[in-house]
């Protein structure tokens, strides 16, 4: 058995920071349990209020004029740096969507890029010594070029989606082919890879460049693929489900989060293990209330309280 | 860590018989991978050809004249006692259907009972005295006639289907009380219930009975619920699957098989835990090839090696 506050310990420096670059936005979300407008979200958002609670995070992403201050306050407020939230004119990143009655299915109702289309990364020159990256969703050409300013990157890992695969292939290829860990969802490994299934088209895809491909599998968990083995975890059984928007941001900041917070090695088997159930730990906290709101006042110590239980209920 | 090996020695009657009640039947199955008529199946079939790698097991089932004397000795050689297998006037129980494209559905094209319709298990009075029984899928008071029969069973688990759930739930409610074990999958926990969330599902269906429900989720594993805790375990993910028939009663097999091949307490929870492993090992093994083939040439090693496979991709 591993403690992993003595693996914390192994690594010379605990608590680095880890730079996000991805979306800022107000979403409009209706769940069976009720419809909320203009929640502050992205996947920036998600990932950094995850990842916060093992060491800082840094945001690289763009709002618009009407970005409240109550907002800018509350990131800065959990210790998110904002140095790189660029704001530009026009209106933030909105989008709205309706969740079906058990949650599973969702139907987008509107999506305002609106100052996000011409969103182009900009990093602040104090985060290009940062050594833990993680690119979420945006164009692969953007993901590339904020990419190469942090030569010296220690873990690099990405998101990707449907859209990017489709329409840009070829520049998704070029920039996997420099990330460590590339994290998606089982359709887009199948949509990736051409392979329905999950074993072949992990081996496909971690031929692209990536040496640790985490296949998200929503309620049923994560699979954590590389060429040394491979890690399957089932999903937290929640008491309910409230709100599953952001759920894989969360897991990709609670993952990326615990890495950087103890200084992870990027082939480091055993704690990329405990990275994916940190992982699946914020992305179950996240689902308890609508958008945000269950990471604002969640502890720590809840945190630890869940892996132990994640331990608990698959040990045999 | 515990060495399941090790286990099986702290009890005092190893390699205990377990008697199974159930189908045995001709099936016809068509997959993307091909397509077979007639070939051995039903779930006494596939629960006593999983079970028998952990000790003898007992068949109480029904056959019409047409069942085949290879059929007869392919059971005996795998050393399944056939002293409760009935003979009857008329036709074997026939069942064909075929599976979608990724094997996730399947539409059954053809159900002819024949000698099943009729069927009312008859239990050798040398099966009466073993400790360790289960009740596959037929009529609940079916089911009930069986279990008062077994007065000193030591465990009993069973199975059901949304037919008896629908068509006969008090007569289901009934038998339910006097099982130790209830092994379901997800979509009959949700009907027997009434609650759609899996938690809620499993509270309920403990109030009724068993003091042990598991639930089977198909590629995604299985839940084991008690009021003393629960263990969620992933599926094996498969390099192919051939053919899905079999492998919800193969999980029961290597469940109840290792139960009784270690002269498990029915509330030693960490046994059940381990027996949930052993029948997702054979529930795996089920689908490689087509019907019963793999469980026919499948050895003890593999399962154990399977069986450390599932540790070693589960821990962290």
């Amino acid at each position: 058995m591993v403690n992993p506050s003595w693996r914390t310990l192994r690594y010379n420096d605990p608590f680095m920071s880890l730079v996000v670059v991805g979306s800022v936005a107000y979403d409009g979300i209706e769940t069976p349990h009720g419809k909320e407008d203009r929640l502050l979200g992205g996947s920036a958002t998600y990932i950094s209020l995850a990842a916060r609670f093992f060491g800082p995070a840094q945001i690289v992403a763009v709002v618009g004029e009407d970005f409240a201050a109550e907002d800018v306050q509350l990131l800065k407020d959990r210790g998110v740096d904002l140095e790189g939230l660029e704001r530009a004119a026009g209106k933030t990143f909105y989008w709205s969507g309706v969740y079906s009655e058990d949650l599973n299915d969702r139907t987008t109702l509107r999506t305002d890029l609106n100052v996000f289309a011409e969103f182009s990364p900009k990093l602040p020159a104090a985060y290009r010594s940062e050594s833990y990256l993680f690119l979420g969703n945006i164009q692969p050409t953007l993901q590339s070029q904020v990419r190469e300013q942090m030569t010296g990157a220690r873990l690099v890992g990405g998101d990707t989606m449907n859209l990017w695969i489709r329409e840009n292939r070829q520049e998704l290829a070029e920039t996997l082919r420099r990330w460590d860990v590339l994290l998606v969802n089982d359709s887009e490994a199948r949509m990736l890879s051409g392979e329905n299934h999950l074993r072949r088209a992990a081996e496909k895809i971690l031929a692209m460049g990536p040496r640790t491909l985490i296949i998200k599998r929503g309620e049923y968990g994560a699979v954590l693929f590389r060429r040394d083995g491979y890690f399957v975890t089932p999903g937290f059984l929640l008491e309910s489900v409230f709100d599953p928007t952001g759920a894989g941001d969360s897991f990709a900041g609670g993952f990326m989060g615990y890495l950087a917070g103890c200084g992870a090695d990027p082939d480091d088997h055993l704690v990329l293990r405990q990275a994916v159930i940190y992982g699946s730990v914020l992305g179950s906290f996240c689902c308890e209330r609508f958008g945000v709101r269950r990471l604002l006042d969640l502890t720590r110590d809840e945190i630890d309280a869940r892996y132990r239980e994640f331990r608990a209920f698959t040990q045999f």
